[in-house]
C-alpha cells in the first residue's frame, strides 16, 4: 500500500529543489549543535521517510530516496518506509554503497547538491565538496527547503533560561571570558566563534531546557577581545537573565542572527574555532572571510576540568543522589511480590525517588532499567506499553541519574530480584573487580583513558569476554551527562579523542557483560581525577569515587577475585556505609549494614 | 691551551666551506642510514670538534662554531672540546636556543647552508629549508666536506655478505619482492626505494656486519614492478652472493650509484617511500622527479611480523640462549669468591660462553653488567679499563643476548650476589610481577603497547615508582635487537610509533626499577604475540614466553604478591625447569630444580 502522505511531502520537497536548481538534497539527523538528542523542529529526515529512528540520512533526487541506517534500525526502517518509495540502504553491510559512493556514482557533472548547511557537519560537507568537486558536482548550503515546504514544522524548543549564581559555578562570566581569551592570544586569534552548547552555557553561567535531559538552550556566541555577542531566541531571556547579561556587557542577539552577523563582521585578525564543533555553514562563512585556527574550543578543556566549588558541589550531589539509588534497591529488595511492578514502573518509582531531591531539575536522561534479557540491550528503555514483568529471579539492571543544582549524576547498579546462577555470579564479580581495579588505579600524569582501559576490561578479557562500549566517559557539572574531551577507551574512534586526564576531571568507570538473550550486568561508578603523590619519579594522579552505592554482595563470588580486589571492595562498602548512613531511616540503616558487610 | 689538530681541521673546513659558498655547515651525528651505531667513516662531527659521544650536532660558520649535545655528555663535551673554539650548546637547558633557532638567527638573507643530505634526516632538512626559506637562507645539501678535507677518512664499513638459506628464512626474496609489490600496487605506486638497513636485508635473506651489533650490509635498494635494483660495496659480495643476486635477476650497483641512479632514471609512476626512513638527500632527489607517496616500508610490517619458518627458530634458539644465561647465573652463584671478579670480566665470561653456542653470529648488542649503583644507569657498560669489583652483597644486572643462525636474543636478569636488603626484594618482586602480568595478559586484536603498558607498571606506579623508559621494544630475526614498529610504552614519543600488535611480532618485556647510587632491577623477557580464543566478541591474543631463565627467589617476598602473580611465577619456573633441563649437567640440573622451586 502506498503511503500518501510521505509521497506528498517528497514531491514538494522535489518542487522546491527544482525551484533552488538542486538535484540532489541531503537530510541528516541533527539540530544546529550536533546535540545528543534532537528535537521536533529538527525532524525533517522523518517528516520526509515516516522513519522515526534516532540515526539516519536521506537523500532525495528527482526519481529516487534513499535512507540510511545503521543495523540498530533496519527492521524498523524497513517496516516504517513502506509504501513510501523510499529505498533503504542498510549501513556497512556488503554491496551497499555509502552515502558519498551512492552521490558519486549517481550525481553527474554540472549537476547541484542541495543541504541545509546548518545541520550538516563539517567533516561531512568537507568530503561531499571534494570527492563531488571533482566531477563538477557544485554544493548548495544555504537553503532548508524544510523550511518552505514542513507547514506545520514544529516551533524551535525555547525555555526560559536558568541563570546560575556565581557561587554555584566557582567562577564568573568574567572570569570565564578572561580565561578564554587568554587562550584566543596564545594562539594569536582576535576572534572565536562558538555553537558547542555545554562548552555555551558552561561559560556564560546559565542552562537552558531546549534539548531533552541536557540542560542546554539554544544559541551561538561570538567573542572578540573586546566585545562578548550571545545569539539566542529572544523569548528565552527572562528579566533576570537581561538585567544579568546587561551588567555582563553581554550583547544579544537573535538567534538566528549568527550567519548574517559572520557574514557582515569586520574582521581584522584570525579566528579561533573548532571545526568538529561547527556545522559546515558556520564554518565555511567564517572561513571564507578570515584566517581560521582550527582548534578544540577553549572552553572544552577548561570547563571539563571542574573547579573547587564544582568539585565540593559534585561531591555533595553524588552523595545525595547515591542515597536515592540505595533507597531505591532496598525497596526492591524488599518489595514481596515482585511481580507487582513492571520495569516501567521500577524506573518510574526511581525518578519519582529522585525528583524529591533538593535541586532537581531534570533526569540526566531517560532511566535504563532492564530485566533479565532486557538489559543486554545496552540502551535499552522500557515504556509504558513496552516492557517486562519484573519477577523473584535474576538481574535488574537500573542506569540513572539527575541533574541537580550542583551537579549531573549518572550511576548503574544491577542487582539480584532472586534466585541467581552461579555463571551471573561470576560474571556479576569479574565487572565488580574490573571497576574497582580500574577506580584503584595510580598512574602517571600524562596517562590517558587509553592506558588506563585494560585495568576494568582485564578481568572479563582474561575470561574471552568483551563490552563493546567505552569503559567511561566525562561527565558536566550541571550538564550534559557525556561530557568530552576525557574518556577510558581501548581505541581510538572517529568521535572519541586520545585526552589525558587531568585533576578535576570527572569520568565515569563501568564495565558490563551484555549476552544477548540473557542478561546484562553493568556496575558504573563516577570517579574524580585527583592529585597523588608527587615525587622524583613525576606527579602521580588517582582516582575518588563520587559514588557510593552498595555492590550486590548476592551477586558476588569470592572465587573470581584475589585478594587485593577483596580488600578494594570491602573498603568502599565501609566508605558507602559511612556516607550514607545519615540519610537513611532505621529500617534503610539495618539493610544496608548487611548489604555493605565485610567479605 | 689551544687544541691545535681541531682548529687546523676547522679551518679547512671553512676554506672548503668558501670554496663552495657555504656561509654555514651542519655536521650532525649519522650514518646514510640512521643507524643505531656510526662507523668510523661516519665520525665527521668528532673529527671536526674532538667530541667523542654518540650524539651530538656540529655547526660551523665562518667565525662560529656550535656543538649541540644533550645532558649525558655536558661534562665529557666540555672537557673534549676545550681549546677547539668550538661553543657548547647545552641542549635543553634554559635559555639555549636550538639549531634551528640558532640558524634562523645567526644567518642573513642570500646566505647559505650546507650539509650532507645524506646524513640528514628528512625531517631536519624540511624543518632546516622551511625555517631558512622564510629568510631566503637556501639549504645546499649536496657536497660531504668531509670527504675534501678529511684526508686520513676510515675507509666506509665494508664486509663480506652472508646469504642464508631460505630455509632459515622461510620466505625467499621473490616471494617477499612479490609481497612488497602488492603493497605498491595497493598504493597505485610504480616504484619503491628503500634504505632502511635492516628492511633490506630481511627483503633480500641476506645479512652483513657493516654496523656494530647489527648485521647488516650499507645498501640501497630501488623495486619497480619488473626489475629489482641493489646498490652496495662491490667488494662486499661474494660469488656466493653473486651468483645467489643473478639467479633471483637482482641487478647490481655499486654502493654510491643510488643518487645518480634515482636522478637519472626515467620514471613513469608514483614512488611509493617513507620519508622518516630515508635521508633528505635521497627524499629530495625522489620527490623532486615523481610523486611520492610516503607511508611505511612494506618491509617494515612484513619482518615484524614474523613467519612460521622464522618463529620455530627463534623459539629454538631462545632456549639454547636461556641456557647459556642460566649457567652463567649458577657460576656467578656457586663462585665462592665473589671478589674475584669484575663487572668487565663477568660480561666477557656470558660473551664467551654465547660464542660457543652453535650458530652463533655475534652479541647483539654490547653486554651491560652492572653490580650495585653501576645497574642504576640504564646503558652502563663496564670497560676492562672501568668497572667495579664483585662483592658477596647486593645485585648485579646482566642484559645481553646473541645473533645465531636462528634469531636475535636479548634477556636481563638481576641476581642477589649474597646479602640483599628488604627494600631490594620489594622492588625486585615488584618488577618480576609486572612483567609477569604483563607476559600473561590477554587482549583483543587491536590493541598496541600503548594499551598494554599499565600491566608492567602498575605495581611500581602503585607504589610511586616508574622507570624513565618503555617496557618493550620489538626484535628483529637474526638483524637488529630493536626493531619497529611495534612497542609497548605507555605514551608516545616522536620516535615511537602506536602500532597494533600482530600475532608474530616478538617483543621484550622488561620493567626496572632504577636508584640512582643505590641500585638498579631489570627482569626482561622476551615475548611472541600468539593467537588466542576467538568468539563472538573478537579475535582474542595473547603472549608466549621465549625466554626461559629462572627469577631470582633469593630476591622475590611473597608478601608483594597477589596469589595469582605466585600462581604465574611457579608456572614459568615449571616451563623453566622443563625447557632447560636437557641442557644442564647434573650439578647444574640440581640448582635449577632448586631455584625454580614452588613458593
Amino acid at each position: 500500500m502506498e503511503n500518501v502522505v510521505i509521497r506528498e511531502r517528497l514531491a514538494k520537497l522535489r518542487a522546491a529543489m527544482q525551484a533552488h536548481q538542486m538535484d540532489f538534497y541531503l537530510i541528516p539527523t541533527a539540530d544546529y549543535h550536533h546535540s545528543e538528542y534532537v528535537d521536533g523542529f529538527f525532524k525533517a529526515r522523518e517528516y520526509f521517510s515516516g522513519f522515526t529512528g534516532s540515526a539516519g540520512t536521506l537523500v532525495v533526487s528527482m526519481t529516487e530516496a534513499g535512507l540510511w541506517t545503521d543495523g540498530r534500525y533496519f527492521i524498523q526502517a524497513e517496516k516504517e518506509i513502506r509504501g513510501t518509495g523510499v529505498t533503504l540502504f542498510r549501513m556497512l553491510e556488503e554491496g551497499v554503497p555509502t552515502i558519498q559512493e551512492y552521490l558519486k556514482d549517481k550525481m553527474e557533472s554540472g549537476q547541484t547538491l542541495g543541504f541545509d548547511g546548518k545541520v550538516v557537519s563539517t567533516a561531512l560537507g568537507e568530503e561531499l565538496e571534494e570527492i563531488l568537486g571533482k566531477k563538477q558536482v557544485s554544493v548548495c548550503y544555504d537553503y532548508d527547503l524544510a523550511q518552505e515546504v514542513w507547514t506545520d514544522r514544529p516551533k524551535l524548543p525555547n525555555h526560559p533560561l536558568l541563570v546560575l549564581e556565581d557561587s554555584l559555578c566557582g567562577k564568573t562570566l568574567a572570569q570565564k571570558v578572561a580565561q578564554v581569551r587568554e587562550k584566543m592570544a596564545e594562539k594569536e586569534c582576535a576572534y572565536h566563534v562558538l555553537s558547542k552548547l555545554d562548552d555555551l552555557m558552561w561559560l556564560f553561567n546559565i542552562r537552558g531546557k531546549d534539548v531533552t535531559c541536557n540542560p542546554v538552550a539554544l544559541s551561538y556566541a561570538f567573542l572578540s577581545m573586546d566585545d562578548i555577542h550571545l545569539f539566542i531566541q529572544q523569548d528565552e531571556i527572562t528579566e533576570e537573565a537581561n538585567a544579568y547579561f546587561a551588567k555582563n556587557q553581554v550583547t544579544l542577539h537573535g538567534y538566528d542572527e549568527i550567519i548574517p552577523f559572520l557574514k557582515e563582521y569586520s574582521y581584522a585578525g584570525k579566528m579561533l574555532l573548532d571545526k568538529k564543533a561547527l556545522s559546515f555553514a558556520l564554518y565555511k562563512i567564517a572561513s571564507d572571510r578570515t584566517e581560521c585556527v582550527n582548534e578544540a574550543n577553549p572552553t572544552e578543556l577548561l570547563k571539563a576540568i571542574k573547579n573547587d566549588t564544582e568539585l565540593e558541589n559534585s561531591r555533595r550531589v553524588y552523595i545525595e543522589d547515591s542515597a536515592v539509588l540505595t533507597k531505591f534497591i532496598f525497596k526492591m529488595k524488599q518489595l514481596e511480590d515482585k511481580t507487582s511492578l513492571n520495569e516501567y514502573e521500577a524506573a518510574m518509582m526511581v525518578d519519582d525517588m529522585r525528583r524529591e531531591v533538593p535541586g532537581f531539575l531534570d533526569l540526566s536522561f531517560d532511566t535504563i532499567c532492564g530485566f533479565k534479557e532486557n538489559a543486554a540491550m545496552m540502551h535499552y528503555e522500557a515504556t509504558a506499553e513496552d516492557h517486562k514483568q519484573l519477577e523473584p529471579e535474576g538481574m535488574l539492571l537500573v542506569d540513572s541519574g539527575g541533574q541537580y543544582l550542583g551537579g549531573t549524576t549518572d550511576v548503574t547498579r544491577t542487582f539480584a530480584m532472586g534466585t541467581v546462577t552461579e555463571k551471573m555470579k561470576k560474571h556479576f564479580t569479574l565487572v565488580a573487580v574490573g571497576m574497582l581495579r580500574l577506580a584503584a588505579a595510580k598512574f602517571l600524569q600524562g596517562c590517558s583513558g587509553r592506558n588506563l582501559d585494560i585495568l576494568a576490561r582485564q578481568p572479563l578479557w582474561d575470561m574471552g569476554i568483551d563490552y563493546k562500549c567505552g569503559t567511561g566517559h566525562g561527565i558536566g557539572y550541571i550538564l550534559n551527562v557525556h561530557e568530552g574531551p576525557q574518556n577510558i577507551r581501548w581505541r581510538y574512534t572517529a568521535a572519541s579523542t586520545d585526552s589525558v586526564l587531568y585533576p578535576g576531571m570527572i569520568v565515569s568507570d563501568e564495565p558490563g557483560v551484555y549476552l544477548e538473550g540473557e542478561y546484562g550486568i553493568r556496575t558504573e561508578n563516577i570517579l574524580e581525577v585527583v592529585l597523588d603523590e608527587k615525587n622524583g619519579d613525576g606527579q602521580f594522579l588517582s582516582f575518588k569515587m563520587l559514588t557510593y552505592v552498595p555492590i550486590d554482595l548476592d551477586l558476588i563470588d569470592k572465587k573470581w577475585m584475589q585478594p587485593r580486589d577483596i580488600e578494594l571492595l570491602n573498603a568502599y562498602h565501609r566508605d558507602v556505609y559511612e556516607k550514607l548512613a545519615p540519610y537513611m531511616n532505621e529500617e534503610e540503616l539495618v539493610w544496608l549494614k548487611e548489604a555493605t558487610r565485610e567479605i
